[in-house]
């Protein structure tokens, strides 16, 4: 299938919105952010799927789209930015950009997200290559008040929302390395992993509330020592207080779920941190939003990491993955 | 090597300017558009490379870096924009990215075109798979001037810069289709296929001289349908004026060269179309930058697209190339 006629059939979806003075289809894409913005600024991210190191070669292209769409919209939340335009470099082996149902359900499991976020596809390339999808997501957001990784301080506590480790225990069940228990419990744990929730409204309900924020990709652990190198501070969490879904609980034992929950990447909930005033109005927050905001431990002063489970010492095997080993 | 060292020791070079609020190294970069610039703008492009698609894969990582870096910057410079930013996505396979000499050479090639259109870069992705590049570029513009492919109108004349078929003909030599009669073509034709200049100051000078440009990625006549296309109108243009190199016409005969020059990809010269009104004031422009700038034909209010040789019809047997085919 020729590149022009497939980005015109899959991806010149939906209405131009007024911000897109120049929409697909040209050299560039025009777009005009919002100047009355106090301290405006564009918030830019870019995120790369590639088959066999981010996904199974056989996931399915809905799930593949909103997931790749989801992770970068989960860098926009991390920052407390609102997501407007998104363009889509997206490599096809010859066998997928002649399968029409394959396209077909790729574009409608962007668009289902995109159009949840009002996010606009401004452009992109198609190429053809080994499967791969990079994008890059902007968003606009007061670049005094954005959540920076450097901003957390002593005594501030340290929060997560929703729950972890559904995402590293779905792949165990991917990978084999167990079955699931039952059918609800596998259809619950693989919709956490093949359908990541963006905590885009919780990001931008924070400003002005959280003095760091991350998004959990790569395993609590991992990722919040970015906020600690970062900010130049310690922390003490309890892995007894991170929140575990029922699903994870039912499918494996305690200890292994808190133990998926610390260090298992892909959940794509928000880790952040919040000064002790403010912690009042978080908790009013998370009745609004209806989503479990949990404090799992509290910066400190000194430099040190601390993990312990139930105020005891533990040592964990694994703190987190990075790609290239 | 791991990611963030990675990170750190090749693409953490150059000094942070006064736009960018928040650099490489958070969830998102934070920058700030120029909003005093009249109709501002910003052009955001993406384009992607792919080993064994878009180059062949022994190229040197200096050239590799600069190429991909350049062909975004083509389509700013198509556009008329001032690059700004880029993010960029590198997948690169272990053996790469545990070889500091490519690193250390790709790093130096894509900074060398950076640092000299003052383009910053604000951030990406370092993923593990096969060797693919996509660079997202932004650049700021005023949106009632920028050459959108639309704005052609009959009459207007067709122009060129500087010399076409270079990159074609560097490929056939680089495919070993024909053996370079001497070392100094061989250099001149590879350097232009290796290096090729995005015309970005060209790009910005036609504001309010053009009425629409794009890039040569696909080879003129391609190219130059989608001009025809999106403007609603037809063409006339004769390829024995298409400007060759002297290496290219010493390298193949001139009805070879003609071709290459007409329907070979890879050269990004603009291509564009100029009121007559308009044509003395652009010749003054060609000798300002030292620049051959030609006209090869005019726009007609049919839709017809000719290709005369010497004023006589003639036929191509390709109209330039596309990626799936």
């Amino acid at each position: 299938m020729a590149e022009f006629d497939l980005i015109n059939r899959y991806f010149k979806v939906g209405q131009t919105p007024q911000s897109v003075k120049l929409d697909k289809g040209d050299d560039c894409a025009l777009v005009v952010p919002n100047f009355e913005l106090t301290n405006a600024s564009l918030a830019i991210t870019t995120d790369t799927l590639n088959s066999g190191t981010h996904f199974l070669p056989d996931i399915h292209p809905h799930a593949l789209a909103y997931r790749c769409l989801a992770t970068n919209l989960s860098d926009l939340a991390a920052m407390g930015a609102k997501p407007k335009w998104f363009s889509l470099a997206l490599s096809l082996p010859k066998a997928l950009s002649d399968n029409q149902t394959w396209l077909a359900q790729f574009s409608e499991g962007l668009f289902e997200l995109a159009n949840e976020h009002h996010i606009h596809l401004i452009g992109g390339d198609t190429t053809s290559g080994p499967l791969s999808i990079t994008i890059n997501a902007m968003g606009e957001v007061d670049h005094q008040k954005a959540h920076k990784r450097s901003g957390a301080k002593a005594q501030d506590k340290i929060f997560v929302s929703g729950t972890l480790g559904d995402a590293a225990g779905a792949l165990e069940i991917l990978l084999k390395k167990t079955k699931a228990k039952t059918q609800n419990i596998q259809e619950a744990l693989l919709a956490r992993f093949n359908y990541p929730t963006a905590r885009v409204e919780l990001g931008t309900r924070l400003l002005g509330l959280a003095s760091s924020a991350i998004d959990i990709s790569d395993g609590l652990l991992a990722d919040l020592q970015h906020i600690l190198k970062a900010s130049g501070v310690g922390a003490c969490i309890d892995i007894a207080k991170l929140p575990c879904s029922e699903a994870l609980l039912a499918q494996f034992s305690a200890a292994k779920a808190q133990q998926l929950a610390a260090t298992g990447g892909d959940d794509y909930e928000l880790c952040f941190t919040v000064p002790a005033d403010n912690v009042n109005e978080l908790n009013q927050l998370s009745q609004q939003l209806d989503l479990p905001l949990t404090c799992v431990g509290e910066i400190s002063s000194d430099k040190s990491f601390v993990v312990n489970h139930n105020n005891k010492p533990t040592q964990l095997s694994q703190t987190g993955y990075q790609h290239f080993v």
